[in-house]
């Protein structure tokens, strides 16, 4: 059972846009065992999109393509398609009126621009867009499924999951999953992971491998059996080992995120948080609010960038705001603390510092993070010095306050 | 003269990460005219990475890797190169003095696993890494180029940009530009753009195309000609004419963002600009932080997540508070002008709504965003409704309330 992915646009050929979906797509079909041979682009280009839709046609039994669904002149997948198999498109009422549905939604009548969407290849289906307008489609012949998908990811992951895979399993049988988990790491280098687990990444199946990300470490562990049990069991001894050696730096696996873990834990104990941010400029809030329901734990968040802000809504002292231009271990601690105050929150965090380019002194120079903690039992603050640019600074910043953040609620005891 | 981009890590193929690398160098290599005709993507597997090296030295004139140059075990892009050229790793002094000084700076000592990246090809030459440790790698031989890049694109970008693409253009000469533009539009639906410039998206060079983003638009134009001076000529030429056209609602162009519009007319209003979040929870803030310099205009900013804190900090009247769950008219202008007097601001920007998935009303359901904009003048409230994720909501709003402030701004006279 092979697979073969087209992405669909000029933007993506000439690097104008990213194209993360071949990989999300890759990813969802290896685990359900289903390898992906090859990886095309192509741009909005009709003779080309549709040799390209014949040729993985010959080569491949499932066929997903991305993009090109769109309303506009230079979306032309459904039709390249449509010509490769022969067939025609036809108008269909039921996605037309989803369409519409979604378009009145945004308070717009649909044009006749629009209408180009609701064409479905004959014989073909559609699948709904939950996030946006264009449907996508899907096409059964000769033993082979063919797929064509909007080209925005957040229209075409729901669709592929919720849609796509379930027919794809439902079409073809005995497909063999590859076992995964990825555990994620914070407060450990990826030197230490590499240290620890040497033993263990020397093993093709199952494999255990560290990846770095920002400001944490990921641990693939994969397996691949004779039975989803085999691989199960393979997987589960592995992870199991991993937790027994590092299990105190895991905050979660796969999907999870540090601000998640952060909620749930702030959910746990039942406590309320409050943020001021210099440094991180609101990175640190728009993380943690990205998590459903923290509105009921973060009561406020505030961006003290300014000095004068700092002293006057924080009760930072003005002679700490003036030493090293407000980057200093006493300024952390009082914009915790005063937040804190503020908001009448169980805990206040905040970070100070340089992110640059320009700005830093002597003793506190471009890319110097402090995190400051404050409960009502005391304080705590750390500082670091990262490289990079402006944004990176920011996000190890952010990054680093949230593991403050989780590793005192972790540890926090009543 | 054709390239081929090699990206490599077990991750990428089993869409354990995006890669974002393969585009970016495509796009580089696009605009000086070598033409990609290939992206490969393989594992962290010393015999199959060593074979695609094999491929693509015999196929393309210009060979670039990212990837597997870290600390780790499974890091051997530098070694499988090196073995399929038939050279050995010579240890470089002058390396390993610069990883040790990046180590230094995060407060690490080199460890031997550190080492390994300072083993460079035989005959090549190796790229500093201004953002991380691992050093790339080039080298030349039988008129062809190889390099490989750390996987990072915080660290592949900046060392493809400034020593890369320089080595390249000095080793072949006549290398062809093909010229682009991407101009953004903000406050204008993408179909409505298709309508206005259909005449010009027939035409093939030059060629101009819209795409649709997260509440803009962008229009790609680009042209190929016989020389450099003809190219610019014939991309000039529509540009100009989408600029009369569309003028109106072009914020920037390429790299440039609308938080840096927004920051160009803060500074030459000369004025500042305080911000209250409810919905977007921060990222607004975080996107204008994104900013150097924005610390002259941005006091302060609030993220007033619980009705209490809205009333409390920011004075919003608490029976508007309590209306539809502080998602209406009056909290949002109440929230502008409650954040600019408390910073003492020129201009207030307000964010209130509900980002789901739980909540909303049924005057007000989830996606709804109201933006609140107050100056010394007066106020102006607007109210939309977006469709998808809370994530998705949330950049939705944060652009909208960009675009706000960015029309008010532009069309601002003293």
């Amino acid at each position: 059972m092979h697979a073969e992915i087209l992405s669909v646009g000029t933007e993506l050929l000439l690097g104008e846009i990213t194209d993360t979906n071949a990989q999300y797509i890759s990813a969802r079909l290896k685990d359900i065992g289903v390898d992906v041979f090859r990886r095309v682009t192509v741009g909005d280009n009709p003779a080309r999109l549709e040799a390209a839709f014949r040729e993985a046609i010959g080569r491949a039994d499932i066929i997903i393509a991305t993009g090109g669904l769109g309303p506009t002149e230079d979306d032309l997948t459904a039709q390249c398609l449509a010509a490769s198999l022969g067939r025609k498109l036809v108008f269909n009422e039921a996605a037309w009126a989803l369409i519409e549905e979604r378009l009145r939604k945004r308070g717009r009548a649909g044009s006749e621009a629009d209408k180009k969407q609701a064409y479905i290849i004959e014989g073909g289906l559609f699948f709904p867009n939950r996030e946006g307008t264009a449907p996508g489609q899907a096409v059964l012949f000769d033993g082979k499924l063919a797929a064509i998908l909007p080209g925005p990811p957040r229209e075409m992951r729901p669709m592929f999951d919720t849609q796509v895979l379930p027919l794809i399993c439902k079409t073809y049988e005995g497909l063999q999953p590859i076992l995964s988990v990825n555990l994620k790491l914070v407060g450990i280098p990826e030197a230490k992971v590499n240290e620890v687990l040497k033993d263990l990444m020397e093993s093709a199946n199952p494999s255990c491998a560290p990846y770095v990300g920002v400001g944490e470490v990921r641990i693939r562990i994969a397996a691949k059996g004779s039975s989803t049990r085999e691989a199960q069991l393979m997987l589960s001894k592995v992870e199991e080992e991993v937790r027994r050696r590092l299990g105190g730096y895991i905050y979660g696996q796969d999907e999870e995120t540090l601000e998640e873990a952060v909620a749930v834990l702030l959910r746990k104990r039942g406590m309320t948080l409050a943020v001021a941010e210099s440094v991180t400029g609101g990175l640190v809030c728009h993380r943690l609010t990205g998590v459903p329901g923290i509105s009921r734990h973060l009561i406020a968040g505030m961006v003290a960038y300014s000095p004068k802000i700092k002293v006057s809504c924080l009760g930072v002292p003005s002679e700490a705001a003036l030493r090293d231009q407000a980057v200093n271990e006493e300024v952390a601690r009082s914009m915790a603390e005063g937040i804190r105050r503020l908001a009448g929150a169980d805990i206040g965090l905040a970070t100070t510092g340089f992110a640059g380019p320009e700005g830093g002194t002597e003793r506190e120079p471009v890319g110097t993070v402090y995190v400051g903690l404050s409960d009502k039992r005391g304080y705590l603050v750390d500082r670091q010095v990262y490289p990079g640019s402006r944004s990176s600074v920011k996000e190890f910043g952010a990054q680093r306050a949230l593991y403050i953040l989780w590793k005192h609620l972790k540890e926090w005891e009543k």
